[in-house]
């Protein structure tokens, strides 16, 4: 194990890794992780926002068609393809769709997205699989904090490609988790300095990368700002079981 | 095409790509690229010092049984594994060991390595392979600049795993180059990002690196540290017929 400059060696402490595109998923051992799913923008900050207001579980599809079995069991259907929403679909992948609490409280959703549901599925043999975005940070790293196991943050990215809005974020999980593990190779470093490198100018930052470009070329201006709030939505959505639900509102109740 | 903020856009200009490791080359189209070989800790800084003292060629070869084959023909053989020398071997890794200008000049050197002889091997279907170090870096970049093609910057990694010091040298020429092409998806922006958190506490930042901390276990700081200088070895290997050659020493003869 590798210590790092600014960090006390402790030889028994867990580590944290990140991969920063599902495309070399295969490279880590996965099974014995925590493996924590991000796509900022904007599938797992709209699942934080469904939770948030009251949706009782998310089951993450890989395609249209599984969406639409899953409607005539009384499912809510969500999805996107290539930032645009599916035609006929309840949702798209807005975090703003998923406000409207007298619509979704108590339901349940099918969704398929891009890059984030296919994420949650190549590490669905993970100890637990957990969602991440800039709108649950905080409690999702204290959380993490207190689990004691290897921690892997996944980016989904696009298309198999490494995008910097989930590396971004990534970083961020990371600075936090140095409180509690330590780093295992040199990605976790890479994203944390590109983290620290962003945090001051994150909007700006912003703006040079490709998925930003991607989403103002459909008006979605809004949505990446929203995306970018830190703390918005308290949950911690676990995936288990083939669907995800918040674990901090049974906590609650 | 996208823009980048400090770059007034030219619809016409190629474009510069990042591969930060082997394991993810079947994204790029490197058929349409000049590719440039990046390991910096050691194979690529110690080709251009080869070359830099007049060796004729360099042959880069998949296993140590290869090398030996190439002996049999009069060829001196070099390789490490794990970042030792193969033992029975003229040359492991170190840049020291190929600055004896008596013992190298004129000949040909089969070389095998942990790394950086399969990455030249992974894009050998590139319009052109050349290798990139900081010892050759604003040699390389000025002619890459004067090339007008798409160019692929392969960073070799650690296994397919992606490594710190790589990454860091393919951002400073992603920088370099900026002035004739415009970036292409997010990892050339993590690059260079990522070499302007580094560059003015360089060796700080590589303390941090696993490749580094390998190689203190090994004692090669004083290799680290040469890799580690720009400028020291002007020479630009070409990988063409299945071999390297200095293309600077062919234009000046």
């Amino acid at each position: 194990m590798r210590s790092n400059s600014s960090v006390v060696i402790h030889p028994k402490r867990k580590r944290v890794s990140v991969c920063l595109t599902p495309s070399m998923i295969d490279l880590f051992r996965v099974e014995e992780t925590i493996a924590v799913v991000i796509d900022v923008f904007r599938a797992t900050s709209s699942i934080c926002v469904a939770f948030d207001h009251g949706v009782e579980k998310i089951v993450p599809v890989e395609s249209v068609e599984d969406c639409l079995k899953y409607r005539e069991q009384g499912y809510l259907v969500a999805g996107e393809r290539n930032g645009e929403m599916v035609e006929g679909f309840d949702f798209g992948n807005s975090p703003f769709s998923y406000m409207d609490e007298k619509l979704i409280r108590g339901r349940s959703i099918a969704m398929t997205t891009t890059n984030g549901t296919q994420a949650i599925h190549a590490v669905s043999n993970a100890k637990k699989v957990v969602v991440g975005s800039f709108a649950n940070i905080t409690v999702l790293s204290e959380w993490l904090g207190g689990q004691n196991e290897n921690i892997l943050l996944l980016c989904s990215g696009w298309k198999n490609r490494i995008n910097l809005e989930d590396s971004i974020f990534a970083g961020a999980l990371v600075k936090r988790l140095r409180h509690w593990y330590d780093l295992h190779e040199d990605t976790a470093l890479i994203a944390e300095t590109l983290y620290k490198s962003a945090n001051f100018r994150k909007r700006y930052f912003m703006r040079n990368s490709s998925h930003y470009q991607r989403l103002l070329h459909l008006n979605l201006q809004k949505d990446v700002k929203y995306c970018l709030r830190k703390d918005t939505h308290p949950v911690i959505p676990v995936f288990e079981h083939g669907y995800l639900r918040n674990i901090l509102k049974d906590q609650q109740s």
